[in-house]
């Protein structure tokens, strides 16, 4: 270790521990997903789409496969945005295109959240939400969801509130609350909220059309799930065209690749692919919500590509015995509250080897 | 505006700035660079690779559109992360992937600099050092290069110095300090510093070696140079494991998408085709530096993919006439220095259109 008395001399083991800001050497590690490799087994704990993407988005990636690679994407993803831009009826200053939804949701904490500010958001729900403010060295107001999974929107005031995060629809419940109660949120804040809207291709409806009256609304999307693109990274928010101006400052100048571009601007024009898909998810979670409630589980009447059970097998016994089968369901665990299984909606095929191995177990 | 006595009630008007961070507010918006469309012109200002990716490459990332780009990447990058390792010689828990070097950058520096935090790094040189100071809401402290590019170890010392950016070769000069200089350097201070060798694969010379002896140096990778593949968006990092981790709990969980890591491994793989781009590159690079400094401009010995030119015709003058006849290089102002251009370094035939316009000008 350097002193002032000895220049030029430092101890050879890394002080990392001293290097390192102490709000980020308190936190966990990060302990990535479980990614089962090999044999055969039915995955369904990360609510990929069990579909895959439109033959239209893998012509425009051959596509863009060219010598053009050596040449730096479009830092503002002109065309992109003009895409996402004309489908939501909105300016395409008044979108951001992020590599995937979590850089979007990490732009918007940077800008919004500094050292000791407050950032709001409801449990269970995202658990990304608390890393970002951590990662800010800011302070997480954590508001509980009610036994039926609503909101009290007095729950969220706090002095120094600078952000506040909705998962909508809520993972892992798949509830959502209305635009309406969100609208109500969004009246009572006098700061951004965050509306996630990762899971909103699954949804009853969605939040778009706050933009237009509540200017402190941010949409954010994701093309991990409703189109079937969580291998390529993208993601972007919809939002007022101020806020956007003073996120771009915080972005990565070439956040996006050509590829990922190519492929969202691809996903978007294909429209017919995505309500397609989406029907088969939406008819599938039905079945598997309806099959787990006949099985005695309690199931929520979700909203995303995954189904909530709680109340029936215990679910860390569950969780182990399905696992040991080669079915890979997320096993989720809330401070105060029982723990839970998240099950995605696969095919039809794998939602029926999950039900036939669920029966059968001793 | 809310306020306490008046609870649900918000103004319509975004008040944007009020929310945003002061740090953010205060920062300039982001100004893309040139990146001219249509006709034909001789781009040499980002300093792009001029000849394709690797047909290796290529071949690569059309076999991973597939139908699993449904499913997330690797979050911890392990295949690429072995490649990158057995090429250096280093162990894979020494290596961290990024969406391009740029991120790897921003992570470094949410890791070590925390408001009010003093990083250093020298001028003339990347521009992105500073902005990335200034979103940590961090104060820089810059360390002018002398006339023939060389550093004084001392004018880095400052109290509260948490970090510190040193391009190698570095931007604009081309100019690189050898594997000695940057250890006196190392062993000198008591925070980590980043060798940014984004230019590392034109250069003699690299800091790799360092790893060993200087737990304190972090080497900086890109694949938009050498590997010209600035489109999809990939760069890594090289240091002490310790380091590392730490590093982890900063990154987003998928920061690398499929496309890219396999795009890299692949690029890593094939270093027949780097060393053959390369010596083309170095043999043009030598051309280009002697023809400017027949026309009368000083060319420094460059050790990256661009050369730095001074002090021969007005710059701000002949980068403008250039541009009206369609070849584009990068005019750069830095504070108390003349501006200069620098020219990245083309095909053959790119550079040859560059000096007979040069020659030509009015």
């Amino acid at each position: 270790m350097k002193t002032a008395n000895e220049p030029g001399k430092v101890d050879r083991t890394p002080d990392v521990d001293r290097w390192v800001l102490p709000h980020i050497a308190r936190m966990e590690g990060y302990v990535p997903g479980e990614q089962p490799q090999g044999g055969t087994f039915v995955k369904l704990n990360t609510n990929e789409n069990p579909y895959p993407p439109s033959p239209r988005v893998k012509a425009a990636l051959v596509e863009t496969v060219t010598d053009r690679l050596r040449l730096y994407p479009d830092p503002i993803a002109r065309e992109f945005r003009a895409t996402a831009a004309a489908l939501h009826g909105v300016e395409p200053d008044m979108i951001l295109a992020g590599n995937g939804s979590d850089d979007v949701l990490t732009i918007i904490t940077r800008a919004f959240v500094g050292r000791g500010d407050v950032a709001a958001y409801p449990t269970p729900s995202y658990l990304l939400y608390s890393t970002l403010v951590d990662l800010q060295d800011g302070r997480s107001h954590v508001v509980p969801f009610s036994d039926d999974w609503r909101l009290k929107v007095d729950d969220f005031h706090q002095p120094g509130l600078k952000l506040v995060y909705l998962a909508n629809p809520n993972s892992p419940s798949g509830t959502a609350l209305t635009p309406v109660e969100v609208a109500e949120l969004a009246e009572s804040l006098d700061c951004p909220l965050v509306v996630d809207e990762a899971y909103g291709d699954f949804a009853r409806e969605n939040c778009l059309s706050l933009l237009k009256t509540h200017p402190n609304v941010i949409v954010t999307r994701s093309f991990s799930k409703g189109y079937s693109l969580a291998g390529v990274r993208l993601g972007y928010l919809v939002a007022d065209a101020g806020i956007v101006a003073q996120l771009n400052k915080v972005k990565d100048s070439y956040n996006c690749d050509a590829l990922s571009l190519a492929a969202g601007k691809a996903a978007l024009e294909d429209q017919a692919y995505l309500a397609e898909t989406r029907s088969k998810i939406l008819a599938t979670r039905e079945r598997l919500a309806t099959a787990l409630r006949t099985l005695g589980w309690d199931a929520t009447d979700s909203q995303g590509n995954f189904v909530w059970a709680t109340g029936g097998r215990p679910a860390v016994e569950t969780f182990q015995q399905l696992k040991e089968r080669n079915v890979f369901v997320r096993l989720m665990r809330y401070e105060g509250c029982p723990p839970g299984l998240r099950i995605s909606v696969g095919t039809d095929a794998e939602i029926d080897r999950l039900l036939e191995v669920l029966r059968g177990l001793p």
